[in-house]
């Protein structure tokens, strides 16, 4: 198998939607023509195989969360998506791979009206690096930097999910091999969807572009995540254990305890975690609820620095955890 | 050792310099000032440890190449480069391998005036993708769909200088694991020069926008990459195999046969090869003379479709191997 019917495989999945793609898949470069008068904004994100999902991750969902944690990036910064690219490498010229994996991309991709614009095939140990490419108003972007003292903390949806799912699998699914995984235990559906497939918050990003003081996108976990934005913004955070968001399905599958440290130190949860001045809050809300995205206020800015998390009393909690870090 | 250190170590030496990136590293994504007018231009290319490159290159070199392989990218459409984001996979937090490898991504970025404005740092076996990102003048992108009938087939620089040196390397170098190559004779330092430290022919990529017919830039193989050039504009080419620019240091290393291997099918030159209409000749020589870039006239658009390689009477030569393949 050549890797050029893998790519033309790709391409047949992935057909050019958007007007502003000059040139697409097949040169040597995408040519793209830019909104006059915004902001573009790049990321870009690895996934690499037994790191950032478990081995044995159905391909179609590897296909969905390397764009879904991308697209997650734009969302924190307030973006609207427009463009990927995908680098992809894999240990053979597996068609059948390559087929669900790029049908696991173009579902989401098409959801958000991204267009798949260009990209590159290599062998070598399953990897995947999407970019993503997008616009934001000028001057509207979301950054960590604009925490201040006084803010309320807010987050959308719920927190936890995709680690309580994660720490589910390790305990119970049997993996076998490349192409599946076995469930050996009535299986938390609700947890490993979120897992699997996370919702990237492009329409409550939008919402709060030129509201929100500071935002970023939760992968490495609450505390973690919320430190970057206290660093960036020179401040601290108070965290209200008992205020963070949890789904039905965390509640009955967890403990208090283990619930606690999902929802502050579990990563892959890809919600968006923002803080807002005390006058706009009421804005805030409002917006959320006109795009249907419901969000929990969680803390406040407070403090020089760090992030603290705290019992009902003000106490400090230790939390289980401090998150993930790449390399350990 | 945390990723947070080596992302600041790579920061260090990446401090921003263009006026046009609003938010550099340290954010969820980048936010970039597009000029007006002109056309994005995007393309990533992953190395692979072992793949792409030998294993025991050395980690500076492998930083360049990473940036060059993209830079060429942008070069074979004509584009100014402007800023680049990079996914780096490292087997284990090693500040000593950051420290060197960003070393040489940002000599060759600070040579085209390119900005490095985000990433993602990952662990797993030692890959990188780097997505370069430049613009091109609107209607002047250089495509490899533009060839037709009776354009002459030029090449810049000479070619099979890397393929040469990577043999060479294979044949003689004793690898001393992860940091470094012993050479056990006399290294033909300027074939190893080409392989590790490509050039990316900006200056005459963007010479030719607007001018050349088509272009492509070699990484897989002269006949193999002008194949995808008479695949898109869908016409056939004729290369003269006496005609091939050959750099002194192939003349000395090789005998006539392994120098055609290296110049029609070896890759990693990441010259540009590119056709011209017949009354755009002058002006494309003149050009390129004007910006001190050599090129070679090795051939012409004729036939319906494939690549020929052709010995001085006109007879087809077969080709000793036909090129880079990903996939093996």
């Amino acid at each position: 198998m050549s890797e050029f019917a893998l790519i033309d495989a790709i391409h047949a999945r992935c057909r050019t939607q958007r007007h502003d793609v000059v040139t697409g898949i097949g040169d040597d470069a995408a040519v793209l023509a830019c909104p006059e008068g915004r902001r573009l904004v790049a990321c870009t994100d690895t996934l690499v195989d037994g790191v950032h999902f478990p081995r044995g991750t159905a391909a179609e969902d590897i296909g969905w969360k390397s764009l879904a944690v991308n697209l997650s990036d734009l969302a924190a910064m307030g973006a609207d998506p427009a463009w990927a690219l995908l680098a992809l490498t894999l240990p053979a010229a597996d068609m059948e791979f390559v087929e669900r994996f790029t049908g696991g991309f173009a579902e989401l991709a098409r959801q958000h009206g991204v267009d798949l614009v260009g990209g590159d095939l290599t062998q070598g140990p399953l990897s995947i690096t999407v970019t993503a490419l997008g616009f934001v108003t000028s001057g509207a972007a979301l950054t960590r930097a604009g925490a201040r003292a006084g803010d309320a903390v807010f987050v959308t949806g719920t927190l936890g999910d995709a680690a309580a799912g994660l720490h589910w699998l390790r305990n119970h699914a049997v993996s076998t091999g490349a192409r599946g995984t076995t469930i050996t235990a009535d299986a938390p559906a609700a947890l490993l969807q979120r897992l699997r497939r996370p919702t990237p918050r492009l329409v409550a990003g939008r919402a709060l572009g030129g509201i929100a003081s500071a935002c970023i996108d939760l992968s490495d976990g609450l505390l973690a995540d919320l430190g970057h934005v206290a660093d960036a913004s020179g401040v601290g955070i108070e965290v209200d254990a008992a205020a963070l968001p949890a789904s039905p399905a965390l509640r009955v599958h967890c403990n208090d305890e283990e619930r606690l440290s999902c929802q502050a130190s579990g990563g892959d949860d890809y919600e968006l975690a923002f803080t807002v001045p005390p006058d706009r809050i009421d804005a805030v809300v409002s917006k959320l609820i006109d795009v249907g995205c419901a969000a929990t206020r969680i803390g406040r800015v407070a403090g020089n620095s760090g992030v603290r998390l705290c019992d009902a009393a003000g106490g400090t909690i230790e939390p289980p955890s401090r998150g993930w870090e790449h390399f350990r």
